[in-house]
């Protein structure tokens, strides 16, 4: 299987996601780890109904006609219902015959926040050593999801759609502070201008980057038709060549800063499972401390300290 | 400052909550810990703009209306720009002199997600301790800040707006699984009907629900009027009847449910802290991993295993 995902042979980068998102830090990921690093990875977000699904799959468009391969990873951190397929079904749709310079995958959000941040790190890994040029990681919802997508890309695109109500809709869900492009989408709509107007204000309060050596540009697009996708496209190079000035410290904080998110993930997953006993039974200890804390004989503070004891003692 | 608390003194409730903010398992929440377990603890969430903040204004209305005292708790999972000071200024606004039945703290999420649910966790517990009848967290943002919001609440309302789009977005948001009560807002706004009957169908497909004896209610409300609201009272009224029905089973499993989320919480804080060292310089023998995965001499199953053990020897 690694040497069919090397070869980027499809039965086997499906196999091979499949298999690592059942077991994202094992014997799989190991091994593929060691031939990835060429991918620029992008992780595309926003609100719900900002246009992101359309817009990714205009942005494959763009990369396919400039020869890119893109792999891209829908991840929906919702409801099993959706089951997160849109996206690929209206790209192969759209897209005709299969290409295989485009490798789409879907990931529901069925478990808990880190369970998917680290199933979509293996699935990366496993598109990057693939050989796709252009690894996207693309998400729905708001908050939490924009911060752990920010780990995982190179470059951040923050899809946001005109008529955010009074604008401060923007700023509550948290996006500005992960962006490194905002793509203005639907700007053909009413509302384009100021919408553009009060993120350039936002960003010009400067303090909400988190590299202050780049300006996010604001481009506008409207996906549907392809306008301003090449503009898109421009700017995300843009920010990869940013990260790679310099001698690329820029893209080696990106690659660490991914590193040590990850790390820190599998980390709190295996220590959790131990002492809570995820993914079996709650540890009769555990059950017993949860009783006292309902019942107001300990308080949270000594319940903490007692599972942490009881560990340092195994 | 704790009999401050209790005696539902304003000075001493405003600094007990600065102070459990910084130290959510500290002493001072050792201590109110012990006074707790008697207020009803509501979630208000949904998606941006569904009128959340108009909603939670119109319920204290009708709560104090009916002699019920009421603290809130605004939690912005969000830029600090925006500070989550607008509910508080417009409820102030509105209501006159200040009422001493009513207590509105903003909170604004400038941490980790971790850490903003401990220090939510803290404020709930100063607010219960002082007497309120009931206490609203609400927060804005979709999907990993709803799951932490039940983990907070006994009753979780999930305020929706008509006019959601294709009506995919409402399940993309992942909220149907922690509501326990809908509130579907701007009732008077073309798209009410459809939104209604899209959550009905949805729920009538019943596995989304953590409840199965439970049949979450969709309450129209149009919160600038105060139509619904009083629907909306005893609807969340109704869900409380619920859980303290045939004995409380109810009520205790969500109170283990929101001990054992606090306790996780705070393990896992404590364990990153030291572990990573959180808070301050991150230990030499971390980054040594984080430059060997980024080399790609190590996989990020060894290196975690590596963390652990680590700790293991301490």
């Amino acid at each position: 299987m690694i040497d069919g995902v090397l070869a980027r042979d499809r039965a086997a980068v499906a196999r091979a996601l499949s298999a690592i998102e059942r077991d994202p830090a094992g014997p799989l990921a190991a091994a593929l780890h060691r031939h990835g690093g060429r991918a620029h990875i992008v992780g595309v977000t926003g609100v719900p109904g900002a246009g992101k699904s359309t817009l990714v799959a205009a942005l494959i468009g763009a990369w396919r006609g400039a020869g890119r391969t893109v792999g891209v990873l829908a991840v929906d951190p919702s409801s099993p219902l959706s089951g997160g397929a849109i996206l690929g079904d209206r790209v192969r749709m759209d897209a005709g015959p299969p290409d295989d310079g485009v490798f789409i995958r879907s990931m529901a959000n069925r478990g808990a926040a880190g369970g998917l941040a680290l199933a979509a790190s293996g699935a990366v890994r496993v598109l990057d050593a693939a050989g796709y040029d252009v690894v996207v990681v693309e998400t729905v919802g708001a908050g939490q999801s924009e911060v752990e997508i920010a780990d995982e890309a190179h470059t951040t695109v923050v899809v946001v759609p005109p008529g955010l109500g009074d604008g401060v809709q923007a700023l509550k869900a948290g996006i500005l502070e992960v962006a490194d492009v905002f793509a203005l989408n639907k700007a053909d709509l009413p509302g384009a201008d100021r919408a553009a107007a009060q993120i350039e204000a936002m960003l010009k309060l400067g303090h909400t980057l988190r590299d202050p050596a780049w300006q996010p540009p604001v481009v506008r697009t409207v996906a549907t038709d392809g306008d301003g996708v090449g503009d898109l496209v421009a700017a995300i190079d843009g920010h990869a060549a940013h990260l790679r000035s310099g001698g690329g410290a820029g893209w080696r904080a990106r690659e660490r800063a991914r590193a040590y998110a990850e790390l820190r993930r599998l980390v709190v997953a295996r220590f959790t499972a131990d002492v809570f006993g995820e993914g079996g039974a709650r540890p009769a200890a555990i059950e017993a401390l949860v009783d006292a804390l309902v019942a107001r004989e300990i308080d949270v503070g000594e319940a903490a300290e007692g599972v942490l004891k009881a560990r340092g003692k195994d």
